[in-house]
């Protein structure tokens, strides 16, 4: 159990906010090394200044023993973690605060409160890590209700059962990455499961939004980890599969929880699939002059049946943003690995192909230094950096869709073309890189990332209208509105737009039948229910 | 386009039945080999002699360019392909005859028919190949309906569109398995899925029933392949979903849609992945002393992440059986291909865990006869034997499920002591005899087949006692009621103890809201609407 506790707003612990003098030092860093970025850096508002609307609803008895209405944890669990919910957290503007907050650490602390809740018209917002980028966690309560709470499910956070021979684990929803791994880690086994949040974020939340975890194929969604999930109803009880390696009674139970992104139900525990810990690996940072020559290649590779564990394609100015090349050539981070056989075969048919491509690598060393190991710290510390972004006026984004190969050329000029337009428009300028996250052998990810200077003040309008156009964008060319962000509030127009019209039907008559108050986060994937008339 | 029409009951085309002396001397060998069976043999009832209850609706002006009211038409479309069906057909038994059969060729066929339908209150069982073993084709009307029409698309045979680039195909969804093999075939391409239906079984049939292939890992699921599905609805229009690689915006529509069989949409088409054709090749036939043995040198193939496209193990019963062994060994049938990279790495790293178990193999060239091609002949006969089987006295069941290793060997011990148990008690022995058709990391898919000397005119009952008692088993121990043969009407007890409840209660109410007057599939995974009090 971390002793430290999370900043209320951002990303990391308290203790990790930078001082006054190291914010100025840093972004001063960075200031250079884009060329823009404001002198005067705004400091963020402390706790104590925050103000909060008052609670709608208070604790109720039959809660008191599991539930706070502090500052700090209404202030924690109304805010996401999207650009928008960093400059409204920095300014200490919280929104859409929960009444109250409870901290589960039982399965029967989720029953009694949805129990509640139901019973008092009152919204639950279920939160993990509380790291969702697409206002996937505030507290919004719908036209019917009388409040909206919190269920935080942190402190649910262990690994039940091992089972060895089938390479599962019964793990709590709570956990997060570095929780369930050491957990893990000791019986010699790991998830290998790795979103960019990593840190923060927990199991339940990445099942409720269908994560992608950092490799770039094979089995890298939780989707594909799952064995069992466990889930809590407020109106039809618990939701539990059975333990299964396969199963084909009947559309999928848990591919419906699976990105229910908190509506249906309230994830607590899951069996997922594990692995032992790597011991073969081999990687490369391979030079392509550009992103299309390497995408070629990369198409290639996965059409092979290769299954790299990396294989992220990265433009040539984000590889020079993040000190990985000079801004000359794309690179690709390539990267077999295996707890049981060698990578080799694997390894010298992709560089092979690769060379085809007139790709030029350097192999690197799992503990040396290079372009590899910088691409990964900078992977690492993204999340980090938003905070001083927002600190010097900096907008910071990203998007991320997915397109099948035919498309995918023309698909990322296109996205680029209108994202840098609209940065033209709105901040004068800035920059849209790209990157490969995942590849597939009939299509690919792309990851966009915007950063423009921006007026203090106008960021979240600004960054709204970048969203809008990169959204409409997406659509418009064939993609997805999102790979592995997931829905939330903020992209609903665009998902309403992409998913077939019936299956919405059907989703909303399952959402009623399970959930008749309509108190599980209202307006994510589905509208509140409206006020009676 | 095939010129010869199908056997309105069984397996294969009618000119494929035997004249009643070819059957008597098939019968003959089968009853040497097994050691039971009837010499007297029964023929079937010629389709002239089959008597059908009048229809309950005539075929409406609207219809009657795409449908016909023959008796061909609605003896072999209310007939599906397990063992009782088989039993029911070969005596010219026609339990639920669709009142007409609707032939579609083009999706507003599709579309003309629900609306007349769910105007008219008749019930509508969509049919792509009728090859169901678990009755979830029957044309059986609920009790608001008036009643119950076959949908047949087996005319909807075409490959539409090609994605060379992004390898992928949009197709109809009744193209058969060698249909649309052989237009893929053309250009190179395969989607590789091969049931042991394949011959006659569809692509919308295998989406709607979460069908399996041959293949032992890797994306052998039909789940696995799909990249986008259209589904026409009665009552909310079109279910069609964007063709994308991979996506994460709420739960996955396409994965509702499969293993619907049928109750939510009728599939038109869908974009499959499709690979190049394998070049390279290995293959070998291995030995263990016992199923348990080799279950273990299964386990840690898979484990180790060497995904071989067969790896099949059969006990030594069953192998000896279908001419594969003497009995006094199981045999693991084990393969690799690729159509892009040599498979010896694989191939080799698995042959070593085999020894390391004491497995001893005979590697085995493509064209070369052997245990391998003797196992893969009885694979793709096993379902024109069973005809064979019903004629002489042989009870014929076979059931299959999935478990985690943890649990495995046990539960095979216990399943099939059950269902030996079971035919003792009925018919006075018989066999139980065990395959592995599918292995995972986290557990495998036991496929057991059951033979015994069966009382004439009992077997229907005594088919159905043998699968009561299997399926107690199978749930009891923790299994799943089908890893790929479906629910339909037949296992729906056992998928309605299995599944979990607030999903049952969620995709019904899924279902009341895309088919209102629930006329689709009345029975196949939810209960028809109820009758009005």
């Amino acid at each position: 159990m971390p002793t430290e506790r999370r900043k209320h707003w951002g990303w990391g612990l308290e203790s990790e906010q930078p001082s006054p003098a190291e914010l100025e030092a840093a972004a001063g860093g960075l200031r250079a090394h884009l060329g823009f970025g404001r002198e005067d850096i705004e400091q963020p508002v402390p706790l104590a200044d925050v103000a909060l609307a008052p609670p709608r609803v208070r604790i109720p008895a039959e809660l008191k023993d599991i539930a706070t209405d502090e500052t700090y944890d209404r202030a924690r669990f109304g805010l996401g973690r999207s650009y928008g919910d960093v400059v409204h957290g920095m300014r200490g503007e919280v929104r859409f605060p929960p009444d109250f907050v409870v901290h589960a650490w039982t399965e029967t602390h989720v029953q009694r409160t949805l129990e509640w809740a139901a019973a008092a018209g009152v919204a639950v917002s279920p939160v993990g890590g509380g790291t969702s980028v697409v206002g996937g966690i505030e507290a919004r309560p719908g036209p019917t209700h009388n409040g909206a709470i919190a269920l935080a499910l942190g402190k649910l956070d262990r690994v039940l059962e091992l089972d060895t021979t089938s390479r599962a684990a019964r793990i709590q929803a709570g956990a997060s990455g570095p929780g369930l791994e050491s957990q893990l880690h000791e019986h010699g086994l790991t998830l290998r499961f790795f979103p960019q949040s990593f840190e923060l974020s927990t199991l339940g939340g990445w099942i409720a939004t269908r994560a992608g975890g950092h490799f770039a194929s094979g089995p890298t969604h939780i989707d594909d980890l799952v064995e069992a999930v466990r889930a809590v109803t407020p109106g039809a009880g618990v939701w539990a599969s059975r333990r299964l390696p396969g199963s084909g009674a009947g559309p999928s139970p848990d591919r419906m929880l699976l990105g229910s992104e908190g509506t249906l139900g309230v994830i607590t525990e899951a069996w997922v699939r594990v692995l032992r810990r790597p011991e073969h690996r081999r990687s490369a940072g391979v030079r392509f002059p550009t992103y299309e020559i390497g995408a070629a290649a990369v198409r290639e590779i996965v059409q092979a049946g290769l299954w790299p564990a990396n294989c992220r394609l990265i433009d040539p100015r984000e590889a020079a943003f993040t000190f990985a090349g000079d801004g000359s050539h794309a690179l690709l981070v390539l990267g077999f690995e295996s707890a049981e056989v060698p990578v080799d075969t694997r390894m010298e048919a992709a560089l092979a192909i690769c060379e085809a491509h007139g790709g030029q690598w350097e192999e690197r060393d799992a503990k040396e230094r290079g372009s590899m190991g910088a691409w990964r710290d900078a992977f690492l510390r993204a999340p980090y950096l938003r905070d001083t972004f927002v600190a010097m006026g900096v907008l910071s984004e990203t998007f991320e869709t997915a397109i099948t190969w035919d498309r995918h050329d023309a698909f990322v000029d296109d996205v680029r073309g209108t994202a840098e337009a609209v940065l033209r428009e709105h901040c004068g300028g800035g920059t849209v890189t790209v990157r490969m996250t995942h590849a597939y052998p009939d299509g690919a990810a792309p990851y966009f990332t915007c950063l423009a200077p921006v007026e203090r003040g106008a960021e979240v309008d600004t960054w709204a209208a970048v969203k809008h156009a990169a959204s409409e964008a997406l659509l418009r060319a064939g993609g997805t509105i999102t790979h592995h962000h997931a829905v939330g509030r903020d992209h609903r127009p665009w998902y309403d737009r992409q998913r077939p019209d019936p299956f919405a039907t059907a989703l909303i008559a399952a959402k009623q039948a399970v959930d008749p108050a309509g108190i599980l986060n209202p307006g994510v994937l589905v509208d509140a229910p409206p006020a009676p008339r």
